[in-house]
Order: structure tokens, then C-alpha cells, then sequence
């Protein structure tokens, strides 16, 4: 698949177009922001292990049934996904207390809950961020209330299996990010990453970090942990 | 109504006991505080105008049939109420974009909104009292599904009549706070106040402020704000 013009850059992330109109070529890049893009860093090895990290979990929830934008990895750090129009609002699945969510309702990290957490985030970096009700993405008209259920639904499968295959690796799935868009045919689909830069990921027995939140925190080498994950995605005998 | 023991003291009013059980004393204060009392002032009249104003609102409620912890007033600046074991969620309704939704979604103050928002906000001053969603609700096991969606449905009710009414009054209704609660007998009702304290409250020709935000933002004599909502309610005659 040729590689032709930048279609976007992001702050982990270069998009580039390719023969077929439906298709991206994503670049996964070693840079690492935090804070909104107030803290970055490059971190040698992240591109390769986010681009290989997720497009196992991308292939993982496509033999589950759930539909997303993945075709498959041609690179290191390069994969090719179906092209979305994708809709600004990030989808954040809660298993555990830690974050913005131990900060906005005082509860302990670590903390786990006995209610499964979704929220909705509108996705602007001028905004940062803001978290927003079902009101509020009527008001923005960003999704009608039936696909924002249906994205609701495919988060709480997202969540289900990933718990699932990280607990069969020693792997505490603690929360995470999804973005979702349309196809060209009009269908919701998962789209973008799912690597330790959008997952809260914990070892199972010392809670110790395995993602972005040790660079947040500069607790330790970001690529160790991201390696430690890769690892043990790959050795993991998951049934499902 | 004999009045007892000082129940609670919050930032505006003052709850006593009476010698029924299931009715509390109101006195409302003079005191004005803001961001969460940061900013305070004593604003000679307002306990006098908030508790008038809350009266009339809350009996012109009653007429319409919407469940209150009204009873009556008393003196200038003292009702009585239905104590209620109040639910710790503060119910915002909007028309038109202004403080805090103007932030969080970059909209311009005093566009009209073209869907009616409704947002939930967790009553903790420690934690800033943050916007929660329904899921964060389960989670702290502050009401059930359906309790939430009784609070709404009623919220939009108490809109739909304080619209008409504030309009009858060259007013426009901008947006407001509810609190609920249950009485001895587990039926959910409004209770706390209406007032331009709750209320951002606009002159409907000029888009003058005469609520809270007088204060909040320095531009104005408060005790006048109130005093027209207070003399143009008097004066209105309306019929639903
Ligand atoms: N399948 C896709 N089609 C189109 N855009 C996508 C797709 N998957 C992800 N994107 C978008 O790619 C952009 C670049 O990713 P990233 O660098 O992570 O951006 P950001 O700085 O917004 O986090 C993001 O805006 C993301 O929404
Ligand atoms: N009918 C009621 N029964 C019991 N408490 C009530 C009732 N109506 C209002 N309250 C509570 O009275 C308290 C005092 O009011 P206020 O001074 O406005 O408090 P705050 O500082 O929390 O805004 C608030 O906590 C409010 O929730
Ligand atoms: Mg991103
Ligand atoms: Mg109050």
C-alpha cells in the first residue's frame, strides 16, 4: 500500500494517505505528552511497542466480533487501518479509581469499583478535554443518543474482553480510552489505539505501573514498562 | 411553629428544628459567598428578598402540582418547611449557554440553546462540587436509575413553568439549581431554594443580570438586582 500525503499529525500518531481512499497508513511515533501536551518527552522504542501492542489487541477484538479499523501491521511502527470520520469524543471505561476520576470524587487510587465507570469526554485540546453528559453531545449534535448507546455497549465488550486477556497475562486493566468513527459505509467502528499510552495498565500481584502514569509521575523507564506489556501480550494463551 | 435547636448552618440559610418533627424553620442570611466561598460579602436585604421570592416560586410550584417541601413563610425573612433527608446532587438546567457550560464547551454567553441541558453535580464543596454522570452515580450510590430520571423529568417540569412564569416578568430564565430530597414519608420533592442565588435571571429587552452574577462578577448593586426579580414577580399575573 503506497504511502502518499499527510493527511494529520497528532502528538503520537501521523496519519498518511494511501492509493486506496479508504485506507490509512499510521505512523506511530516515540513522542510522549502528558498533561494535555504541557509535558513531552521522546521515549526511543514507544512507536514500535504502541504500533505492535495494539495491533494485537486490534486483531484480538476482531476475532471477538467487534468491529474497528484495523487491517494489519506493516512495519515496526507502521499499520494500516480503514479510514473514519471520527467522532470527538473520547470514551473512558473505569474499572479501578486512579486518575481524573480519584481527583473528581475523592476516591482512593486503586480502589476498585463495584460499577463499571463510562464516561464521555469531548475531544478538544483548547477545551482540555472537558467531561460531558448525554445533554451536552445532543447540544454539540457530535452523535444521536441510539450511537452514543451503541458506542456505550461496544465499550463495555471492549472492556469485557481486554479485561479478560490482560488478567490471563498478570495484567490489572485499571481504565482506558476509546475513539470510535464511521466507515466509509456509515458504520460505527472502533478506531484509533489501544497501548499503555490510552490504558491504565497494573501487574496483577505488586500494582506496579506499566503505562503512560509512569511518565505522568516519572516513576521509571516508560519503555521498559511498554516492553513488559508487549511481552506479555505475546505470551499469553488466551481463551475466549 | 416554636423554634428549636439550630439544625445546620450552610453558606446562605439557617435550618432549625420546630416542635414537629418533620418541620424545619428556615432562615435564610444576608451572607453572599461565590466560587465556592471564596468570595463573601454581606449583602444587607437579601435573606429578606431570597426567602420572599423563594416563597412565591415554590407556591406557584405547589399550584402547578409539583411535589415541594414548601409550607409557608412566616416573617421577612423565615419559612417553613418539610425537612427532607436531601439527596447530595445538585440539578443544573440551561436554556442559555453561561458560566460554567460557556467554559466547558467554548460556547459564547447568551446563545440560546437549542436543547434543553440538564447536568448533574456532585453537592461536596471539598471536591468543588464536579460534574458527575450517571454511571458516577450508581457508583457513589446517591439515588437509583429511576429516582435520577424522576429528578429530570422534574427538573424539566419546574423549567417549563419558571420559563413562562420568569417570562410573564420580562425575564429571561437562563438557567438554575435544584436540590431534591425525601420526605418522612420516601416521596421524592424539591426543596432548598429558588432565588436569583439559584438563578442566572436576565431582563429580557436589555440581557441585564439580576442574579448572583452581579456579585460574582462585581457589576452591580445585588440588593437592586433582587429587588426588581421581587417587584416585577409581584406585578406579574399569570396564567398556566
Ligand atoms: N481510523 C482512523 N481514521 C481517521 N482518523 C483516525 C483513525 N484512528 C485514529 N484517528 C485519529 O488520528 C489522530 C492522530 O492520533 P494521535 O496522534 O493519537 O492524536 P491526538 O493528538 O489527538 O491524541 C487522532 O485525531 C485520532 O482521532
Ligand atoms: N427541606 C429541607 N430539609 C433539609 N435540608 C434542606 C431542605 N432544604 C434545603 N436543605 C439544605 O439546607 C442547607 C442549607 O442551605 P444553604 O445555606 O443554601 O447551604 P449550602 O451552603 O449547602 O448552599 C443545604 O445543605 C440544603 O441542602
Ligand atoms: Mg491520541
Ligand atoms: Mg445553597
Amino acid at each position: 500500500m503506497e504511502k502518499r500525503a499527510l493527511l494529520y499529525e497528532g502528538k503520537a500518531k501521523q496519519l498518511f494517505e494511501t492509493n486506496d481512499p479508504n485506507i490509512l497508513r499510521v505512523q506511530y511515533k516515540d513522542a510522549l505528552t502528558a498533561f494535555n501536551g504541557e509535558k513531552k518527552e521522546r521515549a526511543k522504542g514507544k512507536g514500535r511497542l504502541n504500533n505492535e501492542i495494539s495491533s494485537i489487541l486490534f486483531h484480538q477484538l476482531s476475532t471477538v466480533g467487534i468491529a474497528n479499523h484495523f487491517v494489519k501491521r506493516l512495519s515496526e511502527t507502521e499499520q494500516l487501518v480503514k479510514k473514519t470520520s471520527i467522532i470527538p469524543i473520547e470514551v473512558v471505561v473505569r474499572n479501578v479509581a486512579a486518575g481524573s476520576l480519584s481527583r473528581r470524587l475523592g476516591l482512593e487510587e486503586g480502589v476498585p469499583l463495584n460499577t463499571t465507570v463510562v464516561e464521555f469526554y469531548y475531544k478538544d485540546d483548547d477545551l482540555g478535554d472537558p467531561l460531558i453528559n448525554e445533554d451536552h453531545i445532543q447540544l454539540l449534535d457530535l452523535v444521536s443518543i441510539n450511537q452514543l448507546n451503541e458506542m456505550k455497549e461496544m465499550a463495555l465488550q471492549v472492556n469485557d474482553h481486554l479485561t479478560n486477556h490482560f488478567k490471563a497475562c498478570d495484567v490489572k486493566l485499571v481504565d482506558f480510552k476509546l475513539e470510535f468513527g464511521f466507515d466509509e459505509e456509515g458504520k460505527l467502528i472502533l478506531s484509533d489505539e489501544i497501548s499503555p499510552d490510552t490504558c491504565r495498565l497494573w501487574d496483577v500481584h505488586t500494582n506496579e505501573k506499566l503505562d503512560k502514569d509512569v511518565f505522568r509521575e516519572g516513576i521509571g523507564q516508560i519503555d521498559q514498562a511498554y516492553e513488559t506489556i508487549l511481552t506479555r501480550l505475546k505470551g499469553a494463551v488466551v481463551t475466549d
